[in-house]
C-alpha cells in the first residue's frame, strides 16, 4: 500500500470508528491541525506515533514505516480547488495575496513567510452576529538573502 | 482610464511619492490591509474616501467614481501564483487545505468560513527564533442551509 | 469503498431498481434537488436518513458514515463541463455572469448571493411555444463586510 | 473601435454619468438583464436603441452598427472564474450541475435547458433571516430529437 | 458495470463478433451515425433496442437499464482532440468557425445551430480526384428569444 | 499592420459600410464561405482580389501584400470556444467525434477526411417544425499510406 | 482487453523475450518505424501480420482483431512531452515550425505536408564530430483547395 | 523596439518588398532554414549578417544589436500549435514519437537527438503520386553520460 | 513604466550601449547573476545602485523608486519555459527532482532547500571533452518545524 | 509490471527494509543521486546492477529487463510541483531562469548546458548560519551549431 493508499484507509477508517481528528490528536499529544494533515498525507508520521495510530484506526503494521517517511506534499486535486470549503481560501489569495504581500514588505522588508517554519490554527470563536472561523497562519520571516556555503 | 489602470497608476505614484500603506490607510480611517485590497483594485472605495486617496497620489479626480464601483475581483496573474511571498500562502492551501476543510467540519458541522463577512489581519510578532508574520483569516462560520425566499 | 464509489453504485443501483430521484426524495422527506445532490456525492447523507436510502438501494450499511460525512465537493469531471445539459448552464455564466454581477450590486451594493445559504429548484413550466425548464437559484445576500472576531 | 473597446467605454461612461443599469434598461423598454448583457458585449442591440443609448452615455455614432452585429459571445476572462459574486454560480453548477442534469431527464426525458430561448431574472426579496438573491434561469426545453432537413 | 465500463466491453465486443456499426444499426431500425454515438455511450438507448444490442453483442441483460439511461456526454478525452480523424474536424472549426457563425447570422439573424434538435449524416461519395468524406450537420435554427414562462 | 489587425479594421469596415459577407463574395466571385473566412484572416487573399476587396471596403491599399500571404491560420481565441453560435460544432465533435471516426474507417477503411482538399457550406432549409442550418464539410479521403519520395 | 492495455503487455513481452523492434519489423516484412508505431498502438495491425506477432510475442490470439482496427490515436501522455527524447523534436517544432511553414508555402505555395499520405525514417549515420540521429519526415503536399463533391 | 517588435516588422517589410526568404539567405550566404528562423526570431544574427538584411528590408540600423543577441526563443503561439502547416509536424510527434524514442534507443543506446548540434532541411522532391515536403531533421547523438567537471 | 516596462528598457539598453551584465554588476559591486536577475525584474534594487545603473543605462531617474520596490517575482513567460537553454533546467527538475528530494530528507530529515536565503552560481570549467556549465544552487536547509509566535 | 509499478514497489521496499539511498547506491558503485533517479523511473538500470538492486529489495527477478529499458522520462505528476521541496528548484527557475540563460550567453556565446551530458550532486554544507543544501548542475556546454550528416 502507497501513501495515498494508507490515507484513502485512514479516512474511512475513522468515520467506521466515530473517532474524532482531535482524538487522535490527543493520543500522540500532538495539535490537532498538523496531526489531521500528516493523517491525509502531508507529513511523515514519527514511527512511535504511527503505532498508535495504526492501532486506534485498526489498520496493517505494515504501514507504520510509509508513513514515517517524508510523503510528496500536495493535497488538491486540482489547482483551483472545488470543494466551496477550500475554495474559499484560494479566494481569499486571490482577493487579498496582493495586499498580504505588500504588507509584509512593508513590515518587514523583502522577503517571504515561511510555510516551513510555520505552524497553523483554526478556532471557533464567539461572535454577536454569529461564531467564526479563525485561522492563523504564523510563519517565520525570511529576509531574501544573499548566503553561499563559502562565504 | 479602466479600473486596470488606475491600479497601476497608484502603485506607481504610491512609490513615486514615498508613501506607505499604512499612512494611506490612516488618511482614510480604514484597516490597512483593507486600504491596500482596495487600492490594488480589489474593493470599491466609497467616493468620499476616493477623493482624500486621489489628492494624496495626485491622480486625477475623474477616477473616483470608477474606483467607487465594485471591481471585478481577482488579483493573481496566473491560476498558480508564481511570486514567491504570494506562493507560500498557495503552498500552505495545498499543504494544509484538506486538514482545514476537516477540522472546520468537527467544530462547526458542515459549512464554510464565509470570505464575504470576513476580515484579514498581517501582523509582525517577535519571536527568539526570528520575528515572524502572523496571519489571521477570519470569516464568519456559515452553515449549509436549504433555505428559499418562499419558505 | 470511499465516497466516490458508493456514488457510482447508487447510480447503478437506482437504475437497476428503477427508482426515481423523486421517490428517494419522498422517502426521506427532503427537497428532490438537495437529494439528487447529496445522493451524487455532494452533500453528508444523515445517517438516519442514510439508513432508509440505502435499505432501498441495496447498498451495504457499512456506507452510512461515510455518506454521513461532509464530503470533498464538486461534481464536474473537467472545468468546463462537456455534457450538453449542464453545459447550457456554464454558457449562461458566460453570457450573463457579468450582467448578474452588475445587478446584484445595483440592487443589494457590494456583495454576493450565497451558495451556502441557498436553495435551487428545478420545475417544468407549461409554455404555449413548448414547455419551460425553470431553475430557480436563491441564496442569501452576503455584503461585503470587514468583520473580526475581536471587534 | 472594436465591440471589445466600446464595452469598455460604456462601463466607463456609465460611472462617469452616475447612470444605473436600470435607468438604461428603461429608457430603451428592454429587461435590465438583456440590457445590462447587451451593454456588457454579449448581445447584438438594435440600431435605434442603439442610438438612445449611445446618446445617453455620450458615445459617437459610429459605434451603432458595431453594437447591432452579433457580437463573439463569452464574457468571462478565465475559464473559471476569480470574482467572487460570479464564481458562486460556478460554484453552485459544480454542486449541483449533476443533479439538475437528472432532474431535467426525469421530469423531461433526454434534453437539455436552451440558453437561446431563454430569459434570466434577478429579484431581491426580502427574507427575515435576510434578504436573497433570487437567479430565474427560464429556458426552454429542448428534447434530443433525431430530425433532418430532408425529412 | 458503468456506463464507461459498458462501452468498453461493446467496443471490444463488436470487433470480437466482426459486427459492422451498419449492422448493429440495422438490427435495431435507427440511423448509423445514432447508434454508433449511441453505443459509444453518447446517447441513452430505449430498451427495447438495447435487449437487441446485448443479445447480438452477448453482454449481460443487467446493462440494459444503463444504457436506457440519459448518459453524461463528452467523448473526447482531451479537449483538443489527438486522434488525426477526429482533428481534422477541430481544425475545421479553427479555420471556419468564424466564418460560420457570421454566415449563420448572415441568413438567419442572431441566433445558433441547434445540436440537440440535430442530425449528422456521414457519407461516401465518388469524385474524379477521389472519393470524399461528405459530413452533413443539420440542426435547428434557433433565434435569440428574451422568452419566460410566465409570459 | 500585420493580419490580425487588418482582419479587425475589415470586420469594422464592413459593418460602417453595409455590405453583407455575400456581397464582398459576389464581388470576387468565391464562395461566401471561403470569402468570409478569408476577410476574417484564415486564408490568403490573391492580390487581383484583394485590390477589389480593399477597395469596397476602403482600407488602404498597402495591406493587400499581407492578405496575399498565407496566414497563421486558427481563429477560435480560446481552446475551448464560448460564443454559443460557435460552441455547438465543439459539441457536435464531443458527441459525435467518435462516431464520426467510426464510420469513416467502416466505409472507407483507415484514414481521414481531408481539411485541406476540402469545401465547406452552409445552407438555410425550410422544415414544417421550424428552418434549418445545414452545413456541409466535404473533403477528400486520405487513406494511411506509407510512401516516401524514394520510393 | 482493450487497445491500451495490449500495448503496454506488447510493450513488457518484448523486453522479456528480448526482441529487438527490428526483428519484429523484419518478420512482418514492414518498415520498422511502422511497425514500432503500431506495436505502439498507433496504426491497425493487419490480422495475418497480427497473428505472426502475436506468436512471436507470446501474446493471446484474442487481441489479434483489436490489433486490426483502426486505434483512438495520439501517443504522448501530456500534450507538451516530458521525456527529453520525444522532446527535443518539440522544441525542434517551437524554434522551426515558423521557418518550416514560410518554406513550404515559399517552395509549394498555401498548403501542408500530409501527415497521412506520409512516411517517416530514422537512420544512423557517422559523422566526424560523432554520429548523427537523422530523422526524415515525408509527406506528400496537399495545397488548399476549394473541392465540392458536387463539383 | 524589442526582438518580438522587429520580427514583425520583418514579416511586413518581406511581404510589402517582394523578397523570399530565399533571395534574404542568398545575401547573407546561410541556409535557407536557419536563416528564416533567425528573421522570425529564433536565431541570434551576427552583426554583419544583420546589417545586410536590414537594409535589404529598410529597417532601421538600432535593431542590429538586437537581433545579435541571443532571442528567448519558443515560436509557437499556443503550446499545441493551431495552423494546419505547423500542426501536421505536431500531429506525426503525437503518432510516431514513442516510435522514434524506441529506435533511437534500439540503434544508439540511452540518449537523445541534440536540437542545439543540429539541422534542418526543407526539400521539395518529385514524386509520380504528386511532389512530396521532405523534412530532414539531424542533430548529433547524445548519450546520457554521467560527466562532472572535476572528474 | 511599471516595472515590466523598465525591464525592457533595460535588456534593449544594455544591448545598444554594449555592456556585458558583468560590468553592470562590478558598476555596483554585486554578484553577477543577483544583478542579472535583478535588472530582469526579479530583485528589489536599492536606490543608490539603482541610480548608479540608471545612469550607466541612460535611463530616467524617475524609474529609481520602482526599481527599489520588491516587484512580483516569477520571470517565466509560460509555466514549461519553451527557450531551450532555460528548459534544460525545468527537464533537469523533471528527471532529477524526485531524486533530489529524496537525497535532501536523507541527508537533513524532512525539508527543503531555502530559495530565499539562497545564492546562485553560474560558472564556465573547462574540461577535457568539452567546457562546462557548472549552476550551483546553495540555500540553507530548513526543516519542517511547527512554530508558533506565541510560544 | 511495468516500470510505473516496479517503481512504487521499490519506494515501498526500501521503506520496509529500512534501506537508504546511499545503500543502495554503494551497493553497485554509482553515484547516489543516479541510482535514486533510475530507482525512481528515470533512467534504465544495466542488468548487472539491475540484478543485485532487485536481490536487495526482494522483488522478482522478472522486472530486471524491465529497469533495463530507456523509460519513459519526467517524474514530476503535475507540469507546476506541488510538492515544497521540489517546489522550491521550480521558484529558483522563475527567479532566476533568465539571468542563468544571459550568463550562459555571456560566458560562452549562444547556446546551452546539456542535460543529456550531465550530472548532478545534492552535497549537506555547514555553515555558521545553519547547514546549507548545495546542489550543483553540471552540464556540458553545448553551442548551437548547424551541422549536418552530410557536411
Amino acid at each position: 500500500m502507497n501513501r495515498n493508499q494508507i490515507t484513502e484507509k485512514i479516512v474511512l477508517a475513522r468515520l467506521a470508528k466515530g473517532l474524532t481528528w482531535q482524538q487522535l490528536a490527543d493520543a500522540i499529544g500532538r495539535p490537532v491541525v498538523w496531526t489531521t494533515a500528516a493523517l491525509l498525507g502531508q507529513h511523515p508520521i514519527p514511527v512511535e506515533l504511527g503505532n498508535v495510530l495504526v492501532e486506534m484506526l485498526g489498520l496493517d503494521r505494515s504501514v507504520v514505516p510509509v508513513l514515517a517517511a517524508p510523503p510528496m506534499r500536495g493535497g488538491l486535486p486540482t489547482a483551483v480547488p472545488t470543494d466551496p470549503t477550500i475554495y474559499r481560501f484560494y479566494e481569499a489569495l486571490q482577493v487579498y495575496g496582493g495586499a498580504i504581500k505588500e504588507l509584509i514588505h512593508e513590515k518587514f522588508g523583502d522577503g517571504i513567510m515561511s510555510a516551513i517554519n510555520f505552524s497553523i490554527d483554526v478556532q471557533r470563536q464567539t461572535h454577536s452576529s454569529g461564531d467564526r472561523v479563525v485561522v492563523t497562519l504564523d510563519g517565520k520571516f525570511l529576509p531574501y538573502q544573499w548566503v553561499s556555503a563559502q562565504s
